[in-house]
Formats: C-alpha cells, structure tokens, sequence
C-alpha cells in the first residue's frame, strides 16, 4: 500500500479521537505501517507552537495571530512527520488538520474563512487523502466533552449554539469536498463507527 | 504631533540598534511621546514567539516555518503594541519590521521573497511611515557582529558573502520604496548618523 493520510475531524465529544485511536489499532492488526499522530502538534517544534497556543488565557491570541501559530505548527509537522512518512510507504492517521482551523478559526472566531484558505494555499497545500467527519448530536456531544475537559482544553465558549455552529462547518466541508471527506453517524456505539470507517478505508484502498 | 510608525533596519553590526535608541533619546528630550519597541517581540506573546524562534538549534525550523512565526509575532506586537500607540499619538520606533523579513527569509533562506510578501499583505498589512536603512561596510559590520555575539544571535550562517546578500536585500527594499526609505550612511561616529537621522525626521515631520 502506499503512502497516505487519513485525517479525522468533528466536534469536540464527537469520538473522533477514539475512531482514530480504533482505526490506528485495527490497521496495524491487519500488518499495515501505521503512524498515529495529532493536530496541534504532531512534531517537535509543532507541540512547542501547541504549548504556545494552548496555555495561558483563551483570549491572549488574536484569531488572526492564532491562525498563523496553528499553520506555522501545521507546516512543521507536515515537514518533520507527516510527508516522510507517506514517503517511506506508511498510513498517517492525524486526530484533526486543516478542516479543524478552517471551522474553529474560520467560523467561529469571525469570519476568517478566506484568510485561512489563502494562507492553507500558500504554506500548507496538502490535502488529505481521506478524511472522516465523525457526525454527532452536538448537545450530546457537549456533555462529553465538558465531562472530560482537562488543562489544555478551552471549552469556555462551547455552548450549545457554539457545537452546532462547528457541527455545521464540518458538514459543509464535507459537502465542499466529496472527493476526500466521508460523513460517518457518530451516534452510535464506538465499535459499530470503527467498523464502518474501516469497511470504508478498505473500499477506497 | 501624529502618532506614527518609525523603523530601522539594516545589517547586524551596522550601529541600527544603537541609532534607535539614540532617535529615542533625541525624540524624548524634546518633548515627544514615544515608544522603543523591537522585532522579533516587542509585546509579551511576541516575546515568547521569539524565543520559540531564537532558541535551540539554528536549523530547527524551515524557512517557511520561520516566516509563519516571525508573522506571528509580528501580528501579536502590531495589535498589542504598534497600533494602540499611533492611536493614542506616540511615535513608535522599532528595531527591525517586516523588511527584516524580506531580506533575511525571503531572500537568504532560497527564494521566498514572493512568499514573504503575500504574507504580510495577508497578515500585516500595514507600512511604517518612515525606514532608516542603517548602510554599512559589510566587512566592519561583520567584525562588530561577531565580537558582540550573545546567546540568542545566529552568526553561524554570516560570512562576508551573507553579509553582502543582506546589504543588497536592504538597498533593493529602499530602492522599491522610496516613499518611506532613506538610506543612511552607517560609516560615521554613531553621534554623526544620530544627527542626520533626527534632522531627517524634523524635516519630514
């Protein structure tokens, strides 16, 4: 099999995380070279730009300054992980990219959607070859996430109005770019979802 | 008087720094509201984007990653710092903007000039009112460069023939923008270029 990227989007709660985590383990089941990786972060220099972004107060960033960190983070580890990898043969399985900073930064902190295509033109210009959008009922999705949320998280903003804004912007995404995004229900047990992605990777392989 | 926007550049080594703190002094004494600010930094996430930037290895980052951080922090000190300044009617002089980006990635790390610039037109947009490009022997530069080298400085790269690079990468810029650039002969005792940058100053003003 060669090289390739498979990316896994949704909102927070979503069990995107997990999918990737149970898409990861099942490939390397079945003999595949399989890297498992995150957004941000994903490299050395791309955890410092998460640390960067990640800690301190939610509003210490400007949207416009954040978007430049996560696509200075992104274009790092593209560089130093993701495209050796696809370059030595293996499956790269990456817990958010671009399609995240397209709907969080482009979305819903105003409307910096151009911005973030333009500069995803000029520094980034690598799409994934398959991307799934864990679909979810966002006031479900919320509880989870708000269960769980941890130190680096920022759910301060994410009320309800706020998933379903995002749940949006993935969709639209996926019906922007059908040649790589696939829509998988979420509201389902973690075991049923991963079965349908991998019965789905394997079709397209 | 206006708020406004006054920058210096020029090659390490060729007095820029010094002749900034001097235009300060000189502005100061004469009544005037300012702020001396640099570049990478100037304004507390910018700082942090700067050591991210200056520490560990040299070759730790891409040029492409680089320019994404130095736009970052440049982004970060123009909202935090640059542009409350000029509202509120202070003159502001920075040691080194974006025409330090132009030269050093845009044109020293390959050929990234047209990338540098679509960034900032993306990202920044926005020109000082007035450029002091400190000129210089690159020779005598050099030798001051490397006798003051602190832990945070890269002259690993800078030989003569670098040194020269960054010369006519400051002179094209000044060339392209008159507007704005004057070029001013850095080979005098830092009292005589001090006096000819604050007449030029009191002459534009």
């Amino acid at each position: 099999m060669t090289g390739q990227l498979i990316t896994f989007e949704g909102i927070d709660g979503s069990g995107k995380s997990t999918q990737a985590r149970m898409l990861v383990e099942r490939l390397r089941a079945k003999g595949h070279d399989v890297i498992h990786t995150r957004e941000p972060g994903g490299s050395t220099g791309a955890e410092e730009i998460r640390a960067l972004i990640l800690n301190g107060d939610a509003d210490r960033w400007s949207a416009e300054t954040e978007i430049l960190l996560f696509t200075a983070a992104r274009r790092d580890h593209l560089e130093k992980t993701i495209l050796p990898a696809i370059e030595a043969g293996q499956i790269v399985v990456c817990d958010r990219f671009a399609d995240s900073t397209r709907v969080y930064q482009g979305a819903t902190r105003g409307d910096l959607r151009s911005v973030v295509d333009k500069l995803h033109e000029l520094m980034i210009g690598h799409e994934p070859d398959l991307t799934f959008i864990i679909d979810m009922d966002p006031e479900i999705a919320l509880n989870r996430g708000l269960a769980r949320v941890g130190a680096e998280e920022r759910f301060e903003n994410m009320g309800l109005a706020f998933q379903e804004t995002v749940r949006h912007g993935f969709l639209s995404i996926a019906h922007s770019a059908k040649d790589r995004c696939i829509i998988v229900d979420g509201n389902r047990t973690p075991e049923q979802v991963s079965a349908e992605i991998l019965a789905i990777f394997e079709d397209r392989a």
